[in-house]
């Protein structure tokens, strides 16, 4: 099953509410996916943890998953974030995810009870037996509160016929190299830890999972391409100059940062689901002053 | 607002499901908890983590709200958990819990995201805002991915006015102490991690959340008096006696192991939900070996 | 080999320097001792972290462990830290500690490198061998960096005649339950973390090793006999009573606490060795409000 | 004050034992440096991490220090390891190296109780108000149990003149990135961490320090060019190669390991100094088969 068509930038959009009505701003989000590819990405992963997956009904997931695939229309690659807490709906929504037109599905082992390997691995195997589609292996212990190894992870892969890519978003660059050495290099694998691109694409990541297009797409795509010239001083020039904001943005979550910076670029995309809270007074000002210096250099 | 009627053993019912539809089993409920109040415990806590709230749908949770408060009906009291991702959806259980005729309501802060201080805070006001009953807060950073510290805790207590408990299940008894330090000894505290119960009686928890008595009742009550009474010889002996089995339900997960547990006892509540899996082989062979150990001594 | 001479309230002495040569202070160090016994501890212990064992040459280590040793002689069962970065130096402590008239020594395998488990066996295992008198095996991550599990720690009291006893100062008390579930309750264990102290006695430890009563010896010989008769109430009196000014001596480092305190006691016993610094302005109001407290309760 | 000097492969010698007498053997460490010489490594650090510095009597020490720099004699620049357990002790090595002619000084803060910042900086402050060489700040919370934040370290180097250099052990890439931030890039980093090269040297690092050519310069000076000049292709294969012994020499301990390899190479540098233990059966079978690996590609 091929995977050579993810690489590169791939961007997650967030997912707009209404600021009326609370609900699902479909308009808003098909907005946002076409500035995206209009800046250049080389894929999209709607429903990640950027586009609030865990705060969704099942119909606003419908919704926001038809949108998506549908607005993309095959301009380039869409991963799919199907995860959910039981398999029963983990499946549901990968199986929608396919029939809408998905190139791939992403998951992570969500769980409220931390997952034994067995159970992960019967999770992952459930759902890939009910697709014909690629599936992104998701490890991101910070919120998932699950932390698979990179053997296990090899295994997964090993075993299961459409599990073929790994996001990381540990920030442990070892981890990198282990799913590297484990499988000869053939496992590709992607960087889902912002503030450690630089050395995740040194150390040959296939692609940088990641919100910031949202706001600097063009930092991020050069960075990507000045390490695949062999460009080092340019790529840790263009590196150190968005990584506050990477940093920003990793720090004060994902949602309430992105769409923040978007409104201050003009787009209201309303406000995170609750318990998650807006972005309000200091936090703005410094997100606006980032956004300032990356424009001004 | 009065608490003073959670001490002793609370005790967590599993949900059964059935093993035909998968469906929330009711008549095997009513039984689960028909049989802890036989054993005497001092109040029952459905829908918490042994209840794999966060496995249930809408509709299921309120059928497991309503049945297990009118199975119970004012024979001990009733604390129920409401914890959902959204706040939306955590108030609905709340105001549900409290119609449906529950004494008090337990929160744990799940999310997907990591909450900031505000957000967790946000949270809690506004459940406690739509009812009248006392919030029982509580901290497990093993399965909620946020710590909250004691002296966060205790500034909630001390400004919402109806939430007045924490349950603690940390795993350690210093939070318990500092808890009661930053409130003169105002706060009720009780122990949610079943390997330190000897502990957090000792420092005064005002009881202990568990899962055990499903399986032990009598050894989780004699440990309760006799470190009340003074008892330090017997409470020794009775908690190294049922310590092998606090460990092995907590390592190998409470809806797997109270639910083997209950069917080697010959009550069969159905497997928990995937992606948890039953229990198998050897680790319910270890399990029959330590509830006959238990029933021997 | 016996070892139920160590029991109850085992105190660490500090070791007193000149505030003019900056060497031992023999004579404050006499006094020091005296002091404790006076006050009614069961035992005394030596060249332990709070003696400043590490930052002593070999000449002042010696002149201590003389001193100390000759000065108790034989009213209590005294245990003489011996640790060393070499096993070569940990030898030649332990001989000379056992000529000085030690009833034991206490061991930390502290290193430089983190050492394997057959390393610090080794080291164990030799030191043993050249002494005829109990080890204490001391484990304590947070100073030694070598975290030994209870596991190890049991295997090296079966395996190794005399050593036969265990200081715990990781703070987990499940640390403590495992010692007595692998050695069904043979293994004495003795509590190092002052934080916890009423939790480990409550848990069956045999002792309390302590620096705490240097400066209030008669609250920890209270907390100690409460809990022996089974007053849980005044045992927890007690116990939150002291509890700030055990997290205070812990939290700013024992040498320096220790020594300001008996300052404010009106005994100079001169500056902790230098990197470490003496406690300076609101420590030391701090530490003088704590003391008040305790002396007007 | 120039460190513009210490630049590129920074190779650390072990500190040979005679295996009759279990001394220094002097000769020995002679050829061990004549070889990292003749190897083409950019600096030579004696008594490090590798070199044992803290397992040696101060007569070894000083023995060590004399012959490293007399040998060296001024062909490549070289750092003398002085961390000590005392400032009087750490400040005695720095000017003995000084006065032997070294070019700077590694700093280490080891102790046994965690420090506080103020005592550090202390430990810090005393040390270059003594030497008027440069002194090279060593982050190794493994090794030393302290962690020192990147901020307090950027400011041990803006306000102590002659601390100028920063080597980082630590593992965590982010660091490294955090120091450049601190600085504007004017504070010189050195990568302390071996399986992290690749990535230290892509995020700017002026040099990487380890013991590994020992074994395998032309393997390390190799990654150097390759990340210098761009060459990211082969930097990946040259370092994917390596890593593999990198990662043994750091799990295994690098006096045991480095000196195990060197006999595998036929030259007897002698075992590592209790409780050090030499490496023994499956474990020089492994690493003569990561040796073997290297010299057949």
């Amino acid at each position: 099953m091929s995977t050579t068509k993810f690489k590169g930038i791939i961007a997650y959009p967030i997912t707009p509410f209404s600021r009326e009505t609370g609900g699902v701003d479909v308009s808003s989000l098909r907005r946002s996916i076409e500035r995206l590819i209009a800046d250049g990405v080389h894929a999209i992963a709607p429903l990640g943890s950027t586009g609030e997956c865990a705060y969704l009904t099942d119909d606003e997931w419908d919704e926001v998953a038809e949108c998506a695939t549908k607005t993309v229309s095959g301009r380039v690659p869409v991963v799919v974030g199907i995860s959910d807490l039981t398999t029963h709906n983990a499946i549901r929504r990968a199986v929608f995810a396919e029939r809408a037109g998905a190139d791939a599905v992403m998951v992570l082992p969500v769980s409220y009870w931390k997952l034994t390997e067995a159970e992960i691995r019967g999770h992952y195997a459930a759902i890939a037996k009910a697709i014909n589609i690629p599936i992104m292996v998701y490890n991101n212990p910070a919120t998932s509160g699950i932390d698979m190894s990179p053997r296990f992870i090899a295994d997964l892969v090993r075993d299961i016929d459409n599990v073929t890519m790994v996001k990381e978003s540990s920030g442990d660059v070892q981890r990198m190299h282990e799913l590297r050495q484990l499988s000869d290099g053939a496992i590709p694998f992607y960087n889902g830890c912002n503030p450690i691109a630089l050395e995740a694409l040194a150390a040959g990541a296939s692609g940088w999972c990641t919100a910031a297009p949202n706001l600097i797409p063009e930092l991020n795509l050069h960075l990507y391409h000045a390490v695949a010239a062999g460009q080092m001083d340019i790529a840790r020039e263009v590196f150190y100059r968005q990584l506050p904001m990477l940093k920003f943005i990793l720090s004060l979550g994902l949602p309430a940062t992105i769409k923040a910076g978007l409104r201050l670029q003009g787009f209201d995309v309303g406000a995170p689901r609750k318990p998650l809270q807006e972005l309000t007074g200091e936090a703005i000002v410094e997100l606006g002053r980032l956004l300032d210096q990356v424009r001004n250099q």
